[in-house]
């Protein structure tokens, strides 16, 4: 029954400090069998004026934005077709590829390739993984993928999974796409 | 500077201590946005006797087999065509995903099924994200795939995706996956 | 010199929070002979926002009843021979078992029988003994009768005894009483 | 689900380490409604090197001895008429009270009296209770007397209450004896 | 990367706890080598009634007054020559020695004295050095003298250094001077 | 009562645990006035592999040589005049500032400025200050000087004082020399 504790300079809203715990709560689990009920996390805040580092008071360091919320706001603003707004999510050289290796940098281009696959498509999402990688936070999401092909003809339940890196701001740095439009496609 | 500490009970091997410190390293950088070498972990353990639940000393509990480790391992067998070796990393009832939703629970009709499509394949790793699940850890590796064609003809650098959803004794319950073959195949 | 520290969901009121620290202070000096001033317990409280058992915000539970209060409350009652309040501090199926082994589950009852032992009784207390049982917490008090006896003849500095077992909410669940009066009454 | 950590310097053993979880998990659970197995108490021990008080390290104060089995060893050797070992576990100065409020300091005295009213004795035990009093560990236990009356007639299932105060060595100070002999015993 | 915790009672200024955090990281950077922001000093408090010493709440002790303030206001109050706002601060039966060994308690002898050696004298500081010692906090300052000789000849640039003694209240028990007036002044 | 508790990485001597520890107390008695013995330091130490800075298990940090050891080491070299002994005591660069402001980078030097004002000289210590400085440990000593001027007249009990800054390796960076030589001394 590992119980953890997280010392944090006070300042943190209360949904950081949530999502903190549910991070070291995940974290326990992926290495002690505990049930899920067993694992404590309690976080200790200080004052600044009580935190010191080399003899100087501190204050609390900046959250780091929710990565699931900032790719689900990219999603939504994708699927509304808002391309200015998803493209404010994108980090500067953030790249997107797509099925078949495409690489894109600008949101229209991608678009503009994508119509030449389907007429419309919409994504249905069956869960987030979330994890930290060496540069920021990964949100890979999966689903199905329905709408409509260009010969008009409607398809439907085609997997796909995105695999998103994001920086501290919540900006998506890099998007990798995965999907059975290949295997589910009308040949040419 | 997020200090974090755990208390365990003595009995965890380093390797699994080790690998706790990282999971809440990873845990606190995913949520507040502080340089990695700010981060402080340090793991706390009293000796069985010395932890009391309910009144009662306890033993430590079971660590969670290393989930990268697991699907490597998985994946090695794989490669090395020992199927039975590879059936053995599989829970019961677990199901296996590939491209076009084709199903599998056998490792042996999978590898039929693939043989319709390539007469070899290899996988190149790029990465690894391990996320905690509701039922377990998940681990996604994505990378190349080098191979042959049926027809004699040579491919590479075909992007992948695999996603394994494991159990706390490190077999796989599931895996899923993506690929670019159907992009890249020739056409029937 | 033992340090005691407890971590408490906050929202106790400072009154159990004294209690806890108290209990907890005598608790160390049942086992280690340091003098009483040197037993130090620090009460740490955290927002129910950061305290979080199995991924999921807690609230602090209930505070079990001041064993001893209720005790004297009961005592009280009947005291001032207000049976209907005193029955009101008993859980159902309260039994108590006084000098010879006589079993009530009704204070009426009860009543009934000292009225053919004594006219009128007393209590004068020297203290009371507070610990925990295996179901809730025990309270013993001893102390001094004084009255008249059924003929007329006062009597005064028997000595009695008193166990309570009581609930969490402070409820009596049993009470067992022993005193002198068989020793000193009158023979028939 | 309070969580109790306890810092001592290195030197106790297990037995009493384990009688200090025990007490600390009572503490709480007499001021919190926590289920039993939601109290969890860690020991932190420290070499005496890393111990300072007033800039001095220290060493371990000694172990409270264990007041029930200090209990039972007297009541053992009173059971087996080992007047002398009794008398041994006695702190100087130690007075026994007896019903009808009867006071000795000697055992030999007491057993004098005894044997005045009852020609053999036996005690069967039902339960211990114990707690911190202002002067050290109060013990009390309870359950039946059973025997022959100097007349030759039997009896059993009398009703008895023994509380004993106790040194930190583990020494009886003072013992009270309350039981329901007098109820029972033939008059004169 | 030592992690100093400090639990104090609630109650103390922020520059005390500011003073002490700063002290701490003192005290560790004198015996491990670490660079100094790799100190971190938490400092914790909790109300009160949260806090226990022998199974009694207690109130915050009291902060010793700033040691290196104390001292700056005396020198302050020397320099401008107000001798009965100096006096008073200095403990009952504080002696001050001067170089030569010439030992003082009355101000005004002092300040006599020195008439004898120079016209007018002036201290600039170089800087504080601030340590505990047996009965209280001792601060040395140093710098350079600056005035002009009784013959009226200036002089300046001449090493001097004060250590002080003070006691917890900021009052100085004890002061020593050294300086090289006897090195620089013209012989009689 | 403060409670200071230190979190150290496993691998210091017991002698720098201890130096830390009383480090600590004086910190705290510097700015909280508690009695001495009232102040309470728990050095906590875990395994290098138990402890973790950006998801990095880490070695211990060296130990800052004992300041006032360094110090007295000098001492001793420069009273049996082992100049090259003492000279191995300095940091590169190091200088001595004596009476009247004379400054020296080499021993034989300074040894052979003293030879014009004395022709024995010994130190008698009565105390030693030690804190931290801006760039290491500073230790201030006192005392007196008894010995023999040039012209074969004794002296002695003549005040003096040493400054010495330190390096975290114990080399002596600077020394600086108050005493009342120049007050004493015969004139010219």
């Amino acid at each position: 029954m590992p119980v953890v504790r997280v010392l944090l300079i006070e300042g943190y809203g209360a949904q950081v400090r949530r999502r903190l715990g549910q991070a070291l709560t995940d974290a326990v689990r992926l290495v002690i069998d505990a049930p899920k009920d067993a694992v404590i996390v309690a976080t200790e805040e200080v004052a600044p004026e009580n935190y010191m580092r080399g003899g100087e008071t501190r204050q609390p360091g900046r959250a780091v934005a929710d990565p699931v919320e900032a790719v689900q706001t990219f999603l939504g603003l994708m699927s509304a077709r808002d391309l200015a707004g998803a493209q404010a999510c994108l980090a500067p050289g953030a790249e997107m590829v797509f099925p078949g290796g495409r690489r894109f940098t600008a949101l229209a281009d991608m678009v503009a390739w994508g119509a030449t696959r389907y007429a419309q498509i919409d994504k249905s999402f069956e869960g987030f993984d979330v994890s930290m990688g060496a540069a920021g936070p990964v949100v890979s999401c999966r689903g199905t993928l329905s709408g409509v092909w260009t010969d008009g003809t409607p398809f439907s339940g085609i997997r796909f999974t995105d695999r998103f890196e994001l920086t501290a701001e919540g900006l998506i740095s890099g998007q990798e796409v995965w999907n059975d439009l290949g295997e589910a496609r009308a040949p040419a």
